[in-house]
């Protein structure tokens, strides 16, 4: 129950949000470069740790933040308008997003199912194990990144 | 237990983040801006929310993005060499939060204690609960700016 309610809070703009306070494209850009980045910090934490000494108290902290990113709604940040094609070069979101909305659904749902694993993997303490799913963690990004995100 | 260890993690540059890849004060601040900046949008949904029609899940998934950043160790991002006096204008950062460490420490600890009492509030669904919790979490951000954010 609540993987499907991460999924719609995830995949969604939710009714309320758009009642209250639709976000400005340029808004929604600068929050969703906001929460890459700070996504991307967590994930050169965790490689830290996987690649060296493994302190299992900073792996949690950073897993739990990334999959508090994946699970916060950020679908909203990725509206229509918000692409290249609307903003130029403010943004690397290529228009396909919106053109392929199967494939944006995929991509998504790898990297919210994927991150929460990692969380999951990350309690366990089990460095080994978290090198793994950090892997296919990164992997998800990845391949948002090359299907949506202009060079 | 779990609190005494988000509170080190919290305050604490780790060892093996030093050992590994102490980050360089430019990304240092760059991190720190996005976590703020992730954690604003997080906050301003909060406030549709309470202010409006309060959506739970909604409420809760962002709740839990405010903590996750709280809790992530993002003490490692205000790192001695990050402030106006070494970096100029690319932060607002005040010399004043390396001059006063029990005061900077007492609003981190406002801050950490306020926004996991918020994830806390807001899984109870509560809605006045969450605008009484949501207001003291304001507080402790405010707390900070007025201290150590210059205008």
């Amino acid at each position: 129950m609540k993987k499907i309610i991460a999924v719609l809070v995830f995949l969604s703009v939710t009714a309320s949000a758009f009642a209250q306070q639709a976000l400005k494209p340029d808004d929604a850009v600068k929050y969703r470069k906001a929460a890459m980045a700070f996504q991307s910090w967590n994930m050169s934490k965790i490689k830290a740790n996987v690649d060296g000494t493994f302190n299992k108290d900073q792996v949690v902290a950073a897993a739990n933040a990334i999959a508090a990113v994946a699970n916060s709604g950020i679908g909203e940040l990725f509206a229509p308008g918000t692409d290249m094609a609307a903003l130029g070069d403010k943004t690397h979101l290529k228009p396909e997003y919106f053109q392929q909305p199967d494939k944006a659904k995929e991509v998504a749902m790898n990297y919210l199912r994927e991150a929460n694993e990692l969380a999951k993997v990350a309690a366990t303490g089990d460095a080994a194990a978290v090198k793994v799913q950090f892997g296919k963690t990164g992997s998800t990004c990845k391949g948002c990144h090359d299907a949506f995100q202009a060079k």
